[in-house]
């Protein structure tokens, strides 16, 4: 931690969502709870309150205006998104979800029609999933409506995935097509969607769903080695991934290529690659497997009508995050992308934070 | 539910706390999940992952400037407030707090040291209360900071102390000195405090704590017949035992007497009884007992240090809650307190809601 002068003059903004997980870290001091298994840091706490089952407890805070613009997009889809939020957290740690609490915040002048949509959209998804919502709390909340979801996951004990297992060597895989919520979002700012593409890549941000079944499955089966979900964009959890294991890692863009998004992106007048590997708002799985585990993964995601898969690169020896373009070339990269408390303005360069629903 | 022609014109404000809470329960239908032991609806909800132990799952969202006001009351007062909050709900089930989750909410000008001093308020309240961090969410939330804590507790199966459970002719108590919070909070805004009665209840604001000990001793010994938190108000709380038993109640009002409170009230140029029985910002244990279990109760409370407890009244047969004056007339009165969706100028008249650190 700085000194408190210095602290004084610095804001949250400048400090960045990094820098203030630090200093809660700090304050926190390390776990002396023989059953919390994996406490403040990864996607979700892991506990264990029997030697039967695990728990696995996380939250997702949505600020109207700032993640999602329910005006815009329907509140129905802003509690379908807000509950999905917090759902891949579990499913990136192969838990299965049980139980969600629900905080909202609202403004007072919210209709009652839009306050029964948001409910309903975090409901469906819940049930979608699995999961029953237990309780909340409601509260006036100012000028922007506000919508946290906790939620409370089941797995049999040593089997979540947390970010820092990944091993040099192993191959690096995605679920879905990163980049196309994001896509999907510029889209829906400039007109109706009109091709099967355009379609597809607006659905992407608007109808996003969990992969719970393959998270839980990967861990079950213990495929995956490491996982996260690219909430934050593909490079920056890739970077937690590598961060946290002491490793790096080199991704082929070629094997990212995807023509809807690359559609999409042209019809909003944006570059794809802005989307592809900064962009936040997606909720598919990133994770590390052993090179002779890809048949098994990929029959897997088949078997569950979660595939297709990619293999996009692998985990290095050596520290850093590289693309390696088709002729071989290494082009070192910074592990950017959407900083929870930065402004849009702020992001670096491949955030595309502009392109986002996050107006501060 | 309305009509939805009715919804899109009704507001959040319009309909009240009681009427949403009715909307979500009725989005949410009944749980088919025989784990749940007891859900949506009451301070907190029962859960039983294992036949050994029950789960206490619950949240509570603060908003600056709705609920607290740190710049003016600091920022570490706020995170021990906003988990002490939380907690309470914990306690008021009778449950040992084990695990929190903690979703901030962050104005992008907020001081670093700031937030360092929100969040050691929340650990540190924690921390008394045997409770670990073990997780969160940070994100930027526009013009407001706000600070969501999810705790989850554990109790044997079968003790959690719901609300619908009081019986006809059992006693009323409660404990501490309700009102003296929101007295303090006024208080503090008319100047310093200067004598002992004032520095007290300006404490009580600042510095609450959660009645855990007494809580899990109220349940474990089958003490406490029914049981919530007054941070609704005290006649609110006692309204919601009360209409979930089915039953009513009558309280004395000779019995709420207390002196520090009505001097601070003069002081801030308010009366006591407007913070007495609508006043909520008090984290006090209000719960129903056998008549012959009160010397116990009494006994319990001073060996864990949380004494004196008081009577205040009785559950009676017939709905409605009734003030009893020393000469024995009756008032019927509304169980009117604070409502979370409704601002301080439309809460009821024994809201007291402007003298409260809540503006919308």
């Amino acid at each position: 931690m700085g000194e408190v002068e210095e602290d004084v003059l610095t804001t949250v903004g400048e400090a960045g969502e990094r820098a203030l997980l630090k200093e809660i870290g700090a304050i926190l001091g390390p776990s002396s709870d023989p059953a919390v298994v994996l406490g403040f840091g990864d996607d979700a706490a892991v506990l264990s309150p029997s030697e039967r089952m695990e728990h696995v407890l996380t939250c997702d805070v949505q600020v109207e205006g700032i993640h999602f613009e329910p005006r815009r997009h329907g509140f129905r889809n802003w509690g379908s998104r807000a509950m999905t939020a917090a759902l891949s957290d579990l499913a990136a740690m192969g838990a299965s979800p049980r139980w969600c609490l629900v905080s909202l915040g609202l403004r007072q002048d919210l209709s009652l029609a839009d306050f029964q949509a948001l409910n309903h959209g975090l409901v469906a998804a819940a049930d979608a999933a699995g999961a029953a919502v237990v309780g909340g709390n409601i509260s006036l909340a100012g000028e922007r409506c506000l919508c946290d979801v906790s939620a409370l996951g089941e797995i049999e004990p040593g089997r979540a995935v947390a970010r820092g297992t990944a091993e040099t060597g192993q191959l690096i895989i995605v679920t879905g097509y990163p980049g196309r919520a994001a896509a999907g979002l510029a889209l829906s700012r400039v007109g109706e969607p009109e091709t099967d593409a355009q379609k597809q890549t607006v659905r992407a941000y608007l109808e996003p769903r969990a992969r719970i079944a393959l998270g839980r499955e990967l861990a079950r089966r213990r495929l995956a080695t490491a996982m996260t979900d690219i909430s934050d964009g593909l490079l920056r959890d890739l970077g937690n991934i590598c961060e946290a294991s002491g490793r790096g890692a080199v991704v082929r863009t070629s094997c990212l290529e995807d023509h809807a998004l690359a559609e999409a992106a042209a019809s909003a007048g944006c570059r794809a690659e802005e989307f592809l590997l900064g962009a936040s708002d997606d909720y598919e799985l990133l994770f590390s497997a052993a090179r002779g585990a890809w048949a098994t993964v990929a029959e897997l995601a088949e078997d569950l009508g979660e595939g297709p898969l990619r293999v996009i690169g692998e985990i290095r020896e050596g520290p850093g995050l590289f693309l390696e373009k088709e002729d071989g070339t290494l082009t070192r990269v910074e592990p950017e992308g959407w900083d929870a408390v930065k402004t849009a303005g702020e992001q670096g360069s491949e955030g595309a934070g502009e392109q986002r629903g996050r107006e501060s």
